[in-house]
């Protein structure tokens, strides 16, 4: 008997009969003989119907009240739920991420765990219920108001509560098999991956891959964690995120011999970021760090940064770096206000950009990565602006509209096509 | 300066624009330089909307989850007036039931608050914020789970607040002007009351009065809190219920000389009971004891008894008692276990009657009162079924189709009628 944690997104909760089927394989695991908690997010579209309420009365909405607004659709998903299970002649109590002890600090609407204080989810399962805990929410530690997680924050509910339970796993239900080689809206011939390890796994998440957030790969790598990612419309298993052999009572496809690590785990892509070149930046000591402190204090993430040395009379260089797209006019706006400081010439904005990365563990023990990496992209004319490595990791940076061409030559290179094409859901949830 | 706690209903609350009309209200009472803490209902048709999606998932849902759903209405509505009266320059913060300290037992559905401890509500008046605050919900006491109050909770919710802050009044705002000296929808004369004692309020809601729950006037009364029912659509005052004198921070219309108790105060009627009558009881000591003890034991509170001693033979009598419809079946059911023990003939029941209470403090000193009630009805031919009176009240239950009848012809009769019909306005909130 296994404890395991169960989360389902929005869109394996979009409406009544979505929570009826939710419920009956919940009950499948309980009656498998595990202890089963559950952490779901809202129904399908209520968190943008509840945005769209907000905005009608209220052009900035204050984020201690939006938080307040958002979390009711949590409530409503985990309480039919709980009332579906219980119709399966199962005994189910929810709890809101307050009563499920999920502590934060008080950064409304993108809000960290702090802690999880898991109390009444355990005597929940002691007594033999099914826990459904309410994703994507948590008080804060100081002011005991109410707060959201922002993106991903369900799955982060999950793997934290997982983390605190001791659960033997964390099964992440979405409307996709699990995760794949490449995103098979790009590459049909994508293989599903049986199972990944969590450095892999981070860096695919931090290149890209959508399927599970970064934040929540990287606790559940802090805690040991196995995650499952699967889809809750099959039967399948779908990937093991995990560095350990996998528990036998949870899996009936493998779990005795570990499977030998490849050299490539996948191909991740990013259409999110924007590139900043700051042109002519003079070529004196201390400059590059005093254009990256001023972007710093405005609070934004950078992720590649290349300069190029240019050799004219001037002694100066260009300096080009990527960051979110979402966050570029802060950016441009803080590097303006020091351009006399500096004394750089002028600032361009490129958002025509996309990030191309190849993730692999094995690559470390395998010289030529590289070079067969260059060689796809270069038979098919895709020009590289920016390039960074990492000891598993090569990413470049493409023009937008060559990037398709790019992930689908770079996993064709390295024999990552399946025979048959994937199939492809819609969609993803909160 | 006053601390005034209002409540508004779920019409007052219905759409984007409701919301918004509220918040003006309400700035409108921060900005005459009064301490506010506002108790909100759910959005209009949230709570059936709530409760039709549970139905779609299981046909009996356990009480605790049904619950936990429900409360997510005040949880909308109560973020988005936050979010509203934010946007007119105040600060607003919502507290859902349990953050404002409504502690209540642990009958799910039905709730009763225990006690209120509104520690944050007060510190963030202190802080110079309008308090928004969840109605109908609390938390239990024993177990920490949401529970709501029922019926006419979030007016329990709003007088139960405002007498923990010991504030100077409790405005509930609704739908119609205030409380009218019989319902305007039969009696089109029926004249607002501007004023009306506590204990004639409670009689008027103990009798169908459905403006005010019984338990909410009971409430206040214990707590000498002021209640002032008014309308949420209209600017006019609406109807003061308190002993005490008005305070003049809150009224433009009167506060100084306090008017003289009328003899009758209104007519209330109530459609919402039936009667039972066990036939040929026998005429021993203790039976009826018995009858009684078996509904009681049943969990059904029962209102008037009339005896009829039938000269027979048997030695034996009818006796007749009135009871909520809802709650009939359950009657019925515990006297027929009862029939051999008791030894009556059979059971009686009628859906079909009214109800008919005259109410006024000031009938006590004013003999001939029921002799013109009886005349009153005599004259329209109406049967009396039951009688039943107090000091400051008269009862009688009719044929169902002859009650509004009846309605009129007392309310003429006592001369209650106003020049001007009155405005009357579709539904109520809870």
């Amino acid at each position: 008997m296994a404890l395991v944690v169960q989360k389902y997104g929005g869109s394996s909760v979009a409406d009544a009969d979505g929570i009826k089927r939710v419920a009956r394989r919940i009950a499948a695991t309980k009656r498998a003989g595990h202890d089963v908690a559950v952490v779901v997010s809202a129904m399908g579209d209520t968190t943008d119907e509840l945005i769209e309420l907000a905005e009608q009365v209220s052009p900035m909405p204050p984020a201690r009240e939006l938080d307040m607004l958002l979390t009711s659709g949590e409530r409503i998903s985990m309480a039919v739920l709980a009332m579906a299970i219980s119709n399966l002649g199962l005994e189910a109590r929810s709890f809101t991420g307050s009563q499920a002890g999920v502590i934060t600090d008080s950064a409304h609407g993108r809000a960290r765990i702090i802690d999880v204080t898991p109390g009444r989810i355990r005597t929940a399962l002691d007594e033999g219920a099914v826990a459904i805990v309410a994703g994507f929410q948590g008080v804060s530690q100081d002011t005991k108001d109410i707060t959201t997680l922002g993106r991903g924050g369900s799955d982060t509910t999950a793997v934290a509560l997982a983390a605190a339970l001791k659960a033997d796993v964390c099964e992440i239900y979405t409307d996709v098999d699990g995760v794949f080689t490449a995103d098979p809206r790009i590459v049909p011939t994508a293989r599903k991956i049986s199972r990944i390890g969590s450095e892999d796994m981070l860096e695919m998440a931090a290149c890209g891959a959508k399927i599970l957030m970064l934040r929540c790969v990287e606790y559940a790598r802090n805690y040991d964690l196995p995650i499952h990612v699967r889809s809750s419309f099959s039967p399948h298993e779908g990937t093991w995120v995990t560095d350990k052999p996998i528990p036998a009572s949870l899996s009936s496809d493998r779990g005795e011999s570990p499977v030998e690590q490849p050299i490539i785990s996948g191909v991740a892509h990013d259409r999110s970021e924007a590139k900043i070149t700051v042109v002519s930046v003079p070529n004196n000591p201390g400059t590059a760090a005093k254009i990256f402190r001023a972007v710093a204090e405005a609070e934004i993430n950078i992720d590649m940064i290349v300069q190029n040395d240019s050799v004219g009379a001037s002694g100066s260089a260009d300096i080009s770096f990527t960051l979110p797209k979402t966050e570029a006019q802060t950016a441009v706006t803080a590097l303006e206000k020091i351009k006399d400081v500096i004394g750089f010439e002028r600032l361009e904005f490129d958002d025509q950009i996309g990030k191309l990365s190849l993730v692999g563990v094995g690559m470390r023990s395998h010289p030529g990565v590289s070079a067969l990496f260059f060689e796809a992209l270069g038979e098919k004319k895709i020009n590289m602006e920016m390039i960074s490595t990492s000891e598993i990791r090569i990413s470049v940076v493409t023009r937008a509209d060559q990037l398709d061409d790019a992930v689908r030559a770079v996993h064709t290179a390295f024999g990552l096509d399946a025979e048959a094409e994937a199939v492809v859901y819609g969609g993803t949830g909160r």
